[in-house]
């Protein structure tokens, strides 16, 4: 365990906190606090007990918890539709990737683990105190030198990179989103979106047929816990069950079309 | 495009090859047939027609396509599933992580693709013919230099690897490779395992329990493919609605717990 | 048990057969026939066996079975789906009720057995072999006298009824059927209509909320059946997943609105 | 519109009243009163005015409503569950059903409504204070003359009636129940029961696998709301997504059985 390492420091599902260890720090919480300094002692999987002698697990945090543990000053794509976006498009090490919306920069959070040293995540935001907010998450995970931000508006003007390996798209409006990103896409290549209302998935599944995207496909996922208990086993009773559509598509380099291809791509069968 | 790159020649949903290119070889469709070295002189996102002038497009193949395509022996862990495991547990580029029960080598394969050139995968198989259909997956991508194989029982042999980022469990039965996945976790890291059965889960649960491990979760996940069309925009009528159970958990270096802990682990919030 | 009575008789899932007891008929299966006169001599809950010596039961169909179990020439109203307009309209003994769109008539005979003898059920269809083939469901249910049947375009001519205290409409635009259920329609009383695509429950919505319908609701129904057996528990895996959207709001008599009641509606919530 | 009648007094989703009109009395409501009489003077779909000027409307509550609306001592079976248990098992007017566990007297009051005045339910509880409850909704809403209660253990004691069509269990023990519910239940009819943990669901399977019921299925069902509002389309972010296993099957006159019949079973499909 060294200075600069992210840790979970956890109790139970509802003390459990997410920190970088920085010697002479000092975690403080409603059980007691503890040490920086202590935790640089032990290693992951460790207990730990507060100065009030409450335990506590010194636990490595997963993509999940660095993603739900953002400081947030928007709505966040959740864990489970981004595991999906990334097996859709394939994104791995070495990955170049623009995303349009950093928002709290969860996502961006996933990515840039993801790429690894080789590859880089192209941010683009066009608020600037929801940039900072991004920018302060990313450099509190020191993921810093993945991640390039730009403060801007990409539906008008356009994106700096070119031969991109995949565009993500998390803003209101995404269908003017998809010009600019068939600009920049390696060809083949993905892009993909979320979207809360069916209305914002249909006008891009439209724009994406004109610039002939291949393989539009759109699905949503719903996620429940399971509760084991002496007392019997059960789904939990309330749960999210909306957070956005899925949808993805891969450009291909024929001209925009003018005769309908419904039947070619997946999202009309 | 160069030889042995892989290569999604697509033209709609009935009609698409996962193929490795390979000079001289030659693709047989339905519609005609494609030279591998024809396709070699194109680009990603470039159309191509067959000897009949029917047209596909060459897309790059994403995680999904891989695992979705791997010549299967055995039932497969989904996309969906996998995405959701991979953001629980942190595999990244560099993990080294354990997988028990190779399968079809379809998480195999996404595993090896996400740990990078610097990390590894140790694939674990108790049935000779099943690993040998899991190295032939394996060869067929190009990742046999990021996999090692091993014919065995682990329950009873337990792992010849130590202090692993991770361990993937997908075996029937679950429970018996917990002590030895403890053993060989770092701490504080993540063990996951699916079933398609709750009692599966039960049992599994249990055991991570007698042996200390914390937030223990279990999820399970539904995904719906939405259509949209012109006639109208609908969630497909038909679907998989059940494939697994998904179980984490991180280990932590305490003893056995003797008594009750319930109150501890999310999964009896 | 008496000549008329309907009965399934029952083998397995596979094997199962609803029939309207005749003396003289004979039901013919894979397994061997049954004279109903041999029906006609047991009670319900009877094993009974074919002319092979198989066995099979005697069973009280259910709703669910008269449904499931008319002749189709339509697509039918899944019992979930009934079943939950059923609860949201409040229809039972008594009640008059229209149906507009009669399709295969599995709605018809749910409603006709709901309203028993004091009620009526008013079902409207546009096709002439579709209403034919609702008609002979009835009659084989021996219903005929809680259904009357109407042939003609409900959107051009309205209905020949008033003061009903219910209108479910399941046809392809259901908008054209809200102003003439408007006028039949008890004031407080419910419209109920079925669609498989959202831009149906849009439209519909919109024309309710101009005729100053309240309380316009709108949910979907996904159902999972659990397999419970000796090797383990786990929902079926494949299964509907999408049949309709179900909508249902009540008439009051204000005058169509003119400014937006947006958040007079949980729909708007 | 008369006394005794049954009406919702509705403004928007958070201020709805469900009330038995009497002569005299005054509704309360954060947006000014009501007297009884004033709605006396209206029908249903009237609009009406608070003494404060404030619009609400005369609405028919439908079973949904007076479920919902039962003041409540215990968890109630939803309707979403009811309406599929009252499809599956073919209630209708003039049915005479047993129901064990009252509760609060959700189900009770739907049953009432719709076995109709020539049907009856009887209704058992053990607790004393919960019957009375439930025995105050039924009377709330003029059923009493459809309903009979009975305080007691039936798992010690057993029914007062017999040759019932059907018998619905809502206990932490339904296994405990199956005995005498297929005592007293008429040959082919129903048992149904709700349970929220899958174990009780297999214990009670066996059980009536023991004593021979047949066709044994075994669902859950999940609603989403939809929300249909000018800023676009989508389901509710948040719902209840488990409420209860739903069970039931159809008993035949054989002996209890001592051989496997697991393939006769759709829960074994």
């Amino acid at each position: 365990m060294k200075e600069g390492d992210l840790v979970l420091v956890y109790r139970d599902q509802r003390s459990q906190y997410l920190i970088r260890l920085k010697s002479g720090n000092r975690l403080m919480t409603h059980h007691g606090d503890i040490d920086h300094d202590e935790i640089l002692n032990h290693q992951f999987g460790d207990m730990i007990t507060t100065h009030l002698g409450k335990e506590f697990y010194v636990l490595k945090p997963s993509h999940y918890d660095l993603m739900m543990k953002v400081k947030r000053k928007t709505t966040i794509i959740y864990p489970k539709d981004s595991g999906w976006l990334l097996l859709k498009t394939g994104i791995g090490p070495g990955s170049r990737v623009i995303e349009v919306g950093s928002g709290s920069g969860a996502l961006t959070v996933l990515l840039a683990n993801l790429v690894g040293d080789r590859g880089k995540v192209y941010s683009y935001e066009r608020r600037r105190d929801i940039l900072a907010a991004a920018q302060a998450n990313i450099e509190r995970y020191g993921l810093s030198n993945r991640v390039v931000f730009h403060l801007g508006d990409v539906a008008r003007n356009g994106f700096q990179e070119s031969g991109v390996d995949c565009v993500f798209i998390d803003v209101p409006e995404p269908w003017l989103v998809v010009e600019p990103a068939h600009q920049v896409l390696k060809g083949g290549h993905f892009l993909a979106s979320l979207s809360p209302h069916i209305e914002q998935i249909k006008k891009t599944v439209e724009v994406m047929e004109q610039y002939g995207f291949k393989r539009i496909e759109v699905v949503e996922i719903i996620l429940r816990e399971i509760m084991v208990r002496k007392v019997g086993t059960r789904p939990k009773e309330r749960a999210i069950v909306h957070t956005g559509y899925l949808l993805t598509g891969q450009k291909v380099k024929s001209q925009p079309l003018t005769r309908d291809r419904d039947d070619r791509n997946p999202a009309h069968r």
